[in-house]
């Protein structure tokens, strides 16, 4: 199995609910870099895994409709914790859509599986990984 | 499949038995930087993998049994090599029965897996990936 | 010139004001990881800097109070905008009362100078750096 | 499952062929940062994954046939693109054939597999990942 | 004494004349992870050390003249080895450049002095300091 | 102001003495992740700070002798704490000599200084700077 990744990084606002957070129930916030990974059985015909220019502007592109946001406003996480594993699923299906749209290029149609690792802190970090 | 790592360190002397080792069998020591990494197929209701202030928690604990040793002098050792992928696996072991025993929260009875890694520098780390 | 350093971190909401942060203006946030850097002439009679665990509790309780905070909110910045290199001189200036106050203990009013480090991303960091 | 790994690197000189590597078409070159991981179920009889000083020799010597060359005059490589992601599949190729060879030690026959990751900048790297 | 770095990088090929240079004098190539800090006495109007963005822009710009380049065939550099130590002189006076035409903004102008380092590898870096 | 730096590792044990250490007063250990950094006002005639082959080869014989020891047992540091920031001073004294003794080129004699710094964890670290 082959893969490349590529990293990028979003700031975000966002509080918790559930007693599970303690202080993290504030409005607080983060950096993310953000890992993703594009996994492949073989090489494409130019000897890559996919075009790793789209690769990086389609993962900028998903992580821009993040940025700068207070993630509590964003339609789309209503009634969920925006948790940092959270994260990692939505950013890897969001780019999945993207894969699927062709915005990756048409080699991109063979990957195998997508894994998303969302770093919050030197301490502490998330992934998420599915299938294409 | 969902994980969440969490990182932590530990200072400890011990020395090995065996050619293969060469100078490493004399006396000397390591720092190992312990990077625990959760697994979970889905999440829970809170939207997490499992309590990270209980998982960072855990881990210390784990650790403070090894912190500031002489690993040759802990009886658990007796008999075998404290290599870094052996420490892998038994902080690896420790986590489980923990997990098993509650201290990470009921929800942490859903985990998949638990992966340990140990960097004892910045050109050499080891680790252990077991189910639960 | 000797110094010593230790790592902790902070998770903030803010903002800022003015045309020069662009989409930063928005309410966002960021994960700070931060160094805190002690430098002194000559090493105290235990042979080191300062009490590592004295730097690194003290690092923890000056960060402690703004973990998990909206800094658009905090007294103590109303009116500056709250950019890295403004939380590096806070974080400093922090540390310096508290050296004063002896609570690094005595060993640490001969300390040369402080300097501290906000990591705000894997590609931008801020640091500030004063005398004693 | 246990693993060890090891790093070491490589700074090489090569052009690629294709409309999709844009400018990366002009002969540049890279640093390629480049980790070994060894892996095998159960550990040998000195409780270890692999020699690490055989590993660390092994990998060495397979990266010196590559290093300060220009890719594109290697006879190995000629008709292809020395992507990152073909270069971790070569490496893993010729440390598979050195274990076969047994110069990873006579241990090293129990591996189960061999991963191989380059890192060609702070932002992108690429792996191959292949059993025994 | 406050300041902000930023990171990018660029990959080159190169050679290098002279015995101390050993293997090095063979055609090859590196990937430079550059670091570039401003550093200023003092915080501007909107609390800053210089515009980011800006800084971020001009970096990229110098790193852009010299990326997927062979630098033996570039004309400012006849004559000279591009050393990691070379090349961390020349971005920071094309840096200094750019803040004296204006390009990181009227405050810039304030700044104090520049570093440049450029990490060649996980185990070599360089870089050089000036005032501005 | 020019610099060049090389990274290389050692691993010890050693205690120490002061109720200051708590825990590390027992026996223990670390790795030291270390980092030479060599300063020159101006570059050689080679256009570099000093032979980065020369400066790797001699950190690695001065922590060579270090390597898996008790440092309790080293007469050198009889009656002293082996602390980090210590280790650093007693480091950068021995690459001073070699540099005197010429182990590093005649152009090292042009050196302005050097700095080392020891990385204890990845939370903690100790640096000790001086000129030649």
């Amino acid at each position: 199995m082959f893969s490349i990744t590529v990293r990028d990084h979003v700031m975000v606002a966002h509080s918790f609910r559930g007693e599970v957070f303690g202080p993290a129930q504030r409005l607080h916030g983060a950096t993310f870099v953000v890992d993703a990974r594009f996994k492949r059985l073989d090489l494409d015909g130019d000897d890559i895994v996919v075009d790793i220019g789209l690769a990086t502007r389609e993962l900028h592109a998903v992580l821009a409709d993040l940025n700068y946001r207070n993630l509590d406003e964003v339609p789309a996480f209503t009634g969920v914790n925006t948790s940092t594993e959270f994260l990692a699923k939505y950013i890897a299906d969001q780019l999945v859509d993207r894969v699927h749209e062709g915005a990756l290029g048409e080699g991109a149609r063979g990957l195998a599986g997508i894994e998303v690792t969302l770093h919050e802190s030197h301490v502490a970090w998330a992934s998420y990984e599915r299938s294409l």
